[in-house]
């Protein structure tokens, strides 16, 4: 059989999880290899690993030259992984390293067995979308990083409130002083946002909700809208500090006063693979307790 | 010219009202009759103008027989009247009794200049959805009212929590215990389910929350799915007291224990018909006070 | 030495509980009748039980001959016996039936020997008060039901909004139009108010806090007040349908339009006899699931 | 008569309020010289109006000297005076610049007459409380501000958790990994914390609430503790970036990990002036937007 996924990437993550990421990778890397794959480690993984048995890539070069990415961390690494393989098109596999994710939702136990599986063709795949933002200030614009979960507005300088106008589709939605605001995709729907009383949205709905952070209006509300529509988010000229904004808690730029943001749904899906008994709501229970019974 | 709304249907709501409804439905049907319509009253309606110069039908006549129905009176006084029009493919017009609705955004100054606006065709057109409710009871289906706000399930004797299981496309997503639940559309989110801290879906949104009423659980949040998905509502056998259900808070149904309800998207949408300035965002910053400043 | 507790009431509660219940209680009248103390029962237990050995009394006589009344049962049970006790400041003691309560915070293994603590003198007292409420109306004064946790008006036929005014110390504090009120003791804060988005309120804290059900005004707040103070709520006369009052979940009263509720602290408190080891924020911690991770 | 407020001092604020301030505080110096009183200015008010002619002193010199202090802003002007008049038991009274604030009560229209009856013994006092803040790091103490609304701790970066242990009376409460956290007194219930989805505690209220900020685990709730609580907050070891502390928004200080934050009720009160017509929960209405009806 011609598997499909001749070039393989691994993505892993190694701050606070200690050796467990490395032997993983390790024995992810010779599996592949055995199996005939191409296997590739992102730059990080390679130094990790001490070993230059296979080649070392940017994870863009790697996004651009692997037919199937695996990461194995956690969601905060997949977010990673996410932002490079969708503008390519490629797939993207999440292992987490023993406490189940919402996006890295096969356990590391027999795991060549369940990535045989995957290689074998037997699996599903699940299309999410990313945000893309462009800030523009002083005329110019200025295209900023992807996000899987969220673009999150905030204080430069806390406790300072934003002072921000909302656009949906050109119309005025409100003007709100608040801590922030997080735009979430239903990815990131139980990410943040949800600490912040957003609600949650199914994978397969096609919506953005914008969350409100510590609005000084009480009667504000966490507002879904469709993920077709154009977000623009206007930075008054009252704030006395830049606000600063953050792509799937990446990296924070600062947002000039008088300035603006567009956001859209980006046009490149990324597509996750899932193992055939993948269940989404399952997932939900086991990391918000629904099961308990105190 | 030739309209094509050449029939069309006066619906008022009267309790708590005052006059004002009964006036305005009074120079409303002169208006239109001297503009060569045909006007029909509902019953209601008739008997509270006490005239009987226009034809009076039931709700459900007048959708099968009128090209538009105007409401005149509060939101609710829409529902009713949309779970009429829906079925039969009729525009509804909504007209306030002077505080602004959601549903009913045409406020009754200068009402024949308006109205005239909206049938010589300058009107906009707005699709919403209703939600269609199947009780299944000792193997027997009963069809329930169509809701356009929401469909929510309720203690039957309070303060007696219910415990139901709910099911999304025969996927387990929780059981629950609690007060009740909310099933909201678009339409109704801005209504009951936003007092239950359930969040504001855009009426373009093709979505439908699922809000649970003071859960047991305290992590429960609000889920919202896509609106084609069919919910399974499973009412076990542990509820000593039979639940009830009401749609558009309109009729109480005992939904016995151990029965199940089928709440999906209706198939016929409603169409709201709007003049050409209508503002969602508006309404609703109105609506919620988004604009005071304190 | 002689012990302080000679008459001992044993409670239980049976429904949906299994047999565990009244097996303990039969261990437990025996252990005590030989430890010679003088037992009784309350008169579901000696229903349950089948037996005459012990005298059987109502919940008001247990308060008032018995020196320690011992509930077997859950948080509900220990609320019944509560209001029976307080009055004649008799101390309880709650048993669970295997799952840790907020007051039945004893686990039933090794029950002997923790009971046997207690009888020793071995033991910490904490006081917690109860609401007084009476209802005003035509001209005549009603006394309801203490409540150990809260006080909930509700509508009388759901899904109608209650329109009541509260006052506090004879200050107007707001009008609210609503599903209903929750007026809690600290006692109840973790009980049916904290579904409802009340705060927690230390045990220690002389406090009652208001937490308004579904305000249709979204900026109401709970407000948490002085234990001391006079809580006034007068259901206007816009109410359709008749409210209903419960105390403790246990009875509905229904209150007339145009009335009025007088709510304040009880003036004898109720004493809960814990082990040498309670501690409130672990139980908290173990009831609301703070400390899995997930 | 004899007045009780010999030496008065006056505080303004002027960043983004205009010359509405500089005005009114000359108005009222001169008033207040005419009727004999001696006058001091804080060093800021002295530079915006220009004058010599009024002992110009620091803050804390005004809360030494004066008997009583007259803000001239909104809120967070008063913030300041109480941080200086409470040590040295002084009164402060708070005129709004034209829209009520909870503490700057008194509009400034008629404000002579407003004045003259406070000066005249008309008036109501009020006693509200400060939290008094110390760190503990490296084994050493260091006093921070003390705060009439509330004490912050929040991420040094942003979107940081941070992760720490609350002691309330040396008995553990919880673990939380949060944004932050608000220790709010009743006065600041109503202004961070409010937004936080923190209770409103009456000023008559003893008690602290610990309001969680965009916490991890869902089922966290804010915390109503008694007043003469001693609170600690244990930073662990496992933030990576050192969180910060915000007392009445005012500083904010670095707080290394591995150190312990020590807070309890400030000794001495602060004394508030209002007029005879003073109204808490007028306050609370106007400022929620309560009465307003959409």
């Amino acid at each position: 059989m011609a598997d499909e996924f001749k070039n393989i990437g691994l993505i892993g993550r190694y701050r606070g999880m200690g050796t467990g990421v490395v032997n993983t990778l390790q024995a992810l890397a010779e599996y592949l290899d055995k199996r005939q794959h191409k296997v590739f480690l992102d730059l990080e993984a390679a130094k990790e690993m001490q070993t230059q048995h296979y080649p070392a890539l940017s994870l863009t070069e790697l996004g651009k030259q692997c037919d199937l990415i695996i990461v194995v961390g956690g969601d905060g690494s997949l977010l990673n992984a996410a932002r490079c393989a969708a503008p390519f098109g490629k797939a993207v596999l999440g292992i987490n390293r023993g406490r189940l994710g919402f996006l890295t939702d096969i356990h590391p136990d027999h795991l060549e067995e369940k990535v045989e599986q995957v290689l074998q063709g037997n699996y599903i795949t699940e299309s999410r979308f990313l945000l893309s933002t462009t800030l523009e200030a002083d005329g110019k614009m200025m295209q900023l990083d992807n996000a899987l979960n969220d673009v999150v507005l905030m204080p430069g300088d806390i406790p300072h409130m934003i002072e921000f106008m909302i656009t949906v589709n050109d119309q005025f939605v409100c003007k709100q002083r608040a801590d922030g605001l997080i735009i979430t995709t239903p990815t990131g729907s139980t990410a943040y946002a949800l600490s912040g009383g957003g609600p949650i949205l199914h994978p397969k709905l096609d919506a953005i909700a914008l969350v409100p952070m510590f609005p000084h209006t009480l009667s504000s509300r966490p507002v879904v809208i469709a993920s077709d529509s154009n977000i623009e988010i206007f930075i008054t000229k009252n704030n006395e500090c830049s606000p600063r904004l953050s792509c799937d808690g990446h990296k924070r730029v600062t947002i000039p006063a008088n300035s603006k943001l567009h956001i859209k749904k980006y046009e490149k899906p990324l597509t996750l693979i899932h193992l055939k008994d993948y269940n989404y709501f399952e997932t939900l229970r086991t990391k918000l307790g629904w099961e308990q019974h105190h």
